[in-house]
């Protein structure tokens, strides 16, 4: 990804939160199927959202959706059934109109399994793509203190 | 389920279709996971949906939904990855303000895996519970031969 | 079902846990799409089974699985994204092989969603179904008090 | 991804099949959620797979599973529900011990809504990563005509 994504914020806004590896989950390897990161990714950002009050129902209550247009996942070692994973998600700042976290989920022993990157775009209840910060979005940088007031 | 729902309609209106086992839909023990039928039943609803005209779509053209409000389902065999599976959908015909469908999957030699049955209710849309027949469904059932002119 | 599935057993064996819905998990009407409460059942189930010691791992500890043969839900209210719901799990017993489980699915003004059913065979890891009750779970049934000494 | 992975190969192998997209696949906003691409990704490898003679169950039968490391998605337009969407999968080769694709998924419309890539590696079952390509892969290189014999 570009190098303005990976620009460091002045200041880290992170969120960690566990999920328990569900049977279904795995495949017939006995380890989570790897589009399953996917969905352990969207689990970490809503605790975030709910955590730091930007999740999808507030972006909602705002009459924006954000939609996800960008997203990597890369897997250095298997989950298994029952394990209680935990997940460190990052808000990743950018000066431009879009959401973007890093992810990195560790399994019960601490060790590193897979990290990713997702990036979303704002778009307008039955409208366009918002080419500018949306209001709410400038509102929730100047709360958590990552643009001075 | 009730004898009404038993109740063997004058002409057999189905539709055959096939599914292919995907690998995401197997589980640790090599074989499909029982939730997955669920779905299976619902495209062979679909099939059978698009092929007599009275799909989710059509449903929606009319302004109606149609939640499921009971489901069962009776698993026999074991379907594996990569299997080609069949599925006859049965449209179980009542006088009731519902809609019942009987389910047969039967797997690549033919032999019956898991047998099950739903029924819907319709709900106009933003709205609530019917209790007499939509006239879309009425209409439905004639063009069928279900219902006389 | 069969009305041996029904009998009451002398002391009820359950146990009460929480789900939060996923985004994924609801569909265009804005909905838990049916077929997600058979995984809520599942989660219920292997919530009691990590409470009471008969979990999915502690039956393969003693070289079984317990494939599910019948399930039924009825459904009676929606679920919605961000809700959590409650899941109360119930043992039935029963003398015969098997293990059977109803459930109770309430949303968060406490309100019955939900109820299903499911039974379970015991099959021996690699072999047969066991047309009798195997020794672990014999073992547990004493030892929750569903069997004298 | 790395300049490696971009370089074309000299002839391209490619395979072109269909999906048809399921209600489940679709969330409130009423098109497919970002994780079903992942699953479309799949589908597509696997019929590549079936088309070549490089399946998941080929894979299998020479002992081999070829666990995802790597994955990225990029999103143009919506899929939504009873879209028949085309997935083209075309194998990128590369002297290195992987299997690498690159997806483009089109709507009935035939405009680009989707592409991705991934990256697999050679597990000898039960075993550890292949750090040289395994000879079942070698043969299948030269059968497609990647490899001088």
């Amino acid at each position: 990804m570009s190098k303005k994504m990976r620009s460091k914020p002045r200041k880290e806004i992170s969120y960690t939160s566990r999920i328990r590896v569900r049977f279904v989950e795995t495949d017939p390897l006995g380890i989570v199927w790897h589009g399953n990161y996917i969905q352990y990714f969207e689990d970490g950002r809503e605790a975030f959202g709910r955590h730091h009050g930007i999740s999808y129902l507030d972006q909602k209550e705002h009459n924006f959706s954000t939609p996800i247009v960008k997203s990597n996942s890369e897997h250095k070692l298997p989950l298994r059934y029952g394990d209680v994973a935990t997940i460190k998600t990052i808000y990743i700042d950018s000066p431009a109109a879009k959401m973007m976290f890093r992810y990195e989920i560790y399994n019960p022993k601490d060790e590193l399994v897979c990290t990713g990157e997702t990036v979303q775009v704002f778009v307008e209840l039955g409208g366009e793509m918002s080419l500018t910060i949306p209001d709410f979005f400038l509102a929730w940088k100047k709360k958590v203190g990552l643009v001075d007031e």
